[in-house]
C-alpha cells in the first residue's frame, strides 16, 4: 500500500472481542457478529437466483471491507468486486483480490497516484463523469507506465454522481477512447435510490427507466463505432431486474451477504417482506443498566451502529424495541413478554449495514452457538 | 493495555492524511480538522466562565478519544477525564491521563477485571445504579487488590441509566461503604436530555428540577451519615447552570473543545445562538463530481460523519446546503451565490461532534492556512 505520510504512534485496533471456539455468549461486547450459515446460504443463494441470466458478479466491498468475505465471493463465482474508494481497493489488494473496479469518480492527484500504483499488480478500473477528470486520469496513468478501464458513470435516476444519458456520454466515451493511456471499459448506471422502494411494482418502474436510459446510450455509442464491454449497476433491491434486462451484463450487489432491518422491509409480489437472503449480521449487546422493569439499557449506541435508516430491531426478545440511542447507550422498550436482566446479552439487527459495518475492526464469526473464526474487516476506516 | 485476544494481522489505522507544514487545501480528504486557534480559545473560555464558582472541571473524553487533548484540558485546570467505556479509559491513561472516571456503568466480569487492573496505576472511579452490579464491581476490585471509588448514578430527568431519587440512591450508597473494596464516592447525576434544549428557559427549568433531585438525595444520605464527596454532572449547553447550583461541584462538559451544527442552533438570552465557544472541528472534503452546475458531489458521506442529529453544515460557500448522504457520498446543493468546481475542497461542520469523531483515526491540527500537527484519536473504536 502506497503510504504517502509517516505513520505515528499505533495502538489501534484494539483487539478483537473474541477467539474461535469460544460461546456466543462470552463474546464481549460491543461485537459485530456473522452468522456464517445465513451467510454461505447467501452466498449459494445469489449463485442460484442467477441461474439462466447471462451476468457477472462483481459484489460491492463496500458493505463488508473484508477481503476474507470477498474472496469467498470470488470462490462463488464473482469475476472482483467493487470498491468506492482507492483505499478500499488497496485493502482488497493486499487481500488478494486480483480485480477491483472503483464505482465511483477518484478526484486530485495524489489518489490518482495510488490508483495508478495499483494498477500494476491488479486489474483496476474507475468511473468518470467529467471532462477534466479524464484528463486528470490520463495523466496518472501515464506517469505509472500503466493503461487504466474507464468506465462513463451515466445517471439513471439517483441524481447523484452521473453524466446525463445520451450525448453526454458518448462525448465522455470518445475523451477516455482518445487519451493515451485509458481504455473505454463501459457503462456504469447504478440506481442507488431504487434499492430501497418497498413494493416490487416501484422497483421494477425506477429499474425500466433506468435500463431505457442506458439503452439509449448504447445505441448512441454503437452508432458512434464505441462498443460498452461492460454494463453494471444493481444492488440487492433490484439485481433481478437489471439482470433479467438483457441490456446490464455485469451486476454489483453488496448487503447482500448481510442484510440489515432497512432491506427487511422490502416488500415481495406477495406483499409480504422478500426473504430470498437470511440476516446473517448482528450486533451482540449487553444490558449494562435496568432502572425500571420496562427499560433496559445496553451497550451500544451511536458509535457502534448507524442511524441513518432508523433504529435497530431487537432479536429473540418478544415485544422489546430499541427506542433511542445516545453515544453509548440503547435504550430498550420492554413492552411485550420478552424480558431481559442487568447482563444480558441480546442480538440487533442494524438499520443499516454498510455504515456500521464500517464501525468495526472485527467480524466475529460463528456457526451455532460456537465462534468459529475472526475475520479482519481491514479497510474500516478506508475512506480515502 | 490489558488484552483478552490475540491480535490478528494489522493494517489499521490507515496513515495520516497530512503531515505538519503543509497548508490545508493539500490535506487528503476526508479528513477531521481542529482549528487550533479556536480549539485554544475554548480552553481558555471554559475556565473564564467559572471564575467565582466553586466546581472541578473534569471534561468528557468520549467526546474528543484523544490524549493529545486530554492533557491539554488538565493543563487549563482540569482535575482529570471522564470517560464511558474501561477501553476508552485504557487508551487515556495509555496517553498520560492519572485520574479518570467511568461516568457510566461496566457490566461484565471481564470488563471490570480491566476496571479494576487499570486503578493500579491510576486513580479510577466508576458509576453504578444496580445492587447486583455493586457485588461485582467489589469482587472484582477485591480480586486484583485495589480499593474503586463507586459514584451513584441518579436519574434526574434523562431517563436512561440511574436509580431514582432519594431512597433508591440512599439503599446503593449504603451496600458501596458495606463492601470490603468500594468506596462511597458520590453522586453521578448527569442530565443529557437538557443539552440541547434550545431556549434558555427550557434548560433553566430542566436543570433547576435535577439539582432538587440531588439535593433531596444529599440531604437524605446526610440524615443516615453518608457524604458525596464529588457530585457530578453537567454538559457543554448546562453547565454554568450547575456549577451556580452550589450542589454539583465536578462538572463535565465535553463538547465545548469542538462544538457542532447541532450545539450552534442553542439559544442564548437575546434568543441569538450562544457563541461563548467557537466552532474548531471541521470536516474536509473534495468536490468529486459536478453532474450540474446546482449540484456538487462530495466525498464525505454516512462513514464520515454522522446524521443522528442532522446534516452537515457547508461553510465558506453562500447558499450551499449539504442535502443528503449516502455512503461515501454527500449531496450540496448550491441555490445561492457561492461556487463549487471539480476538486474544490469544502470545510463541513458536521451535525454531531461524538459519533463523527470516532470515525477517524487522525486529527490534522492546523492554524490559518498551515498545518501544525498530527493527533492520534487513540480512543477511536474503543467501544468495550
Amino acid at each position: 500500500m502506497n503510504e504517502p505520510f509517516a505513520r505515528l504512534e499505533s495502538v489501534n485496533p484494539l483487539p478483537p472481542p473474541a477467539a474461535p471456539g469460544m460461546t456466543v455468549t462470552d463474546v464481549d461486547t460491543p461485537a459485530l457478529l456473522l452468522d456464517l450459515d445465513a451467510f454461505e446460504h447467501n452466498l449459494t443463494q445469489l449463485s442460484q437466483s442467477l441461474r439462466g441470466f447471462d451476468v457477472r458478479v462483481r459484489p460491492h466491498a463496500k458493505s463488508h471491507k473484508c477481503p476474507a468475505i470477498a474472496l469467498r465471493q470470488i470462490a462463488h463465482g464473482a469475476v472482483g468486486v467493487c470498491c468506492q474508494k482507492v483505499s478500499e481497493a488497496e485493502a482488497m489488494v493486499n487481500g488478494g483480490v486480483g480485480d477491483v473496479m472503483i464505482a465511483n469518480e477518484v478526484a486530485g492527484a495524489s489518489k490518482l497516484a495510488r490508483l495508478a500504483a495499483l494498477a500494476r499488480t491488479a486489474k483496476i478500473s474507475v468511473c468518470v463523469d467529467d471532462i477534466a477528470n479524464v484528463a486528470e486520469l490520463d495523466q496518472a496513468a501515464r506517469a505509472a507506465g500503466i493503461e487504466l478501464t474507464v468506465l462513463v458513470e451515466v445517471n439513471v435516476g439517483a441524481n447523484r454522481c452521473g453524466v446525463e444519458p445520451g450525448e453526454a456520454a458518448l462525448a465522455l466515451a470518445s475523451a477516455i477512447t482518445k487519451a493515451d493511456a485509458l481504455r473505454f471499459g463501459g457503462i456504469h448506471a447504478y440506481h442507488g435510490a431504487a434499492q430501497h422502494l418497498r413494493t416490487p411494482q416501484e422497483r421494477g418502474e425506477a429499474i425500466a427507466q433506468a435500463v431505457a436510459k442506458v439503452q439509449q446510450t448504447l445505441t448512441l455509442l454503437e452508432r458512434n463505432a464505441l462498443h460498452a464491454d461492460i454494463v453494471t449497476g444493481a444492488g440487492t433491491g433490484t439485481y433481478l431486474l437489471e439482470s433479467a434486462s438483457r441490456v446490464y451484463n455485469e451486476i454489483q450487489p453488496g448487503s447482500y451477504v448481510f442484510m440489515d432491518a432497512d432491506y427487511g422491509r422490502n416488500l415481495g409480489d406477495d406483499g409480504q417482506p422478500v426473504q430470498a437472503f437470511r440476516q446473517s449480521l448482528f450486533i451482540l449487546a449487553t444490558v449494562m443498566s435496568q432502572p425500571v422493569a420496562t427499560r433496559a439499557v445496553v451497550d451500544v449506541g451511536l458509535k457502534a451502529h448507524s442511524v441513518d435508516s432508523g433504529m435497530p430491531t431487537v432479536c429473540d426478545v418478544a415485544g422489546a424495541r430499541y427506542l433511542k440511542a445516545s453515544d453509548e447507550h440503547g435504550v430498550i422498550e420492554l413492552s411485550g413478554p420478552g424480558k431481559l436482566a442487568l447482563g444480558d446479552k441480546v442480538r440487533l439487527i442494524p438499520g443499516h449495514c454498510d455504515p456500521t459495518v464500517n464501525l468495526y475492526d472485527w467480524l466475529v464469526c460463528y456457526r451455532g452457538e460456537r465462534v468459529e473464526d475472526i475475520w479482519q474487516i481491514a479497510a474500516r476506516g478506508a475512506f480515502y
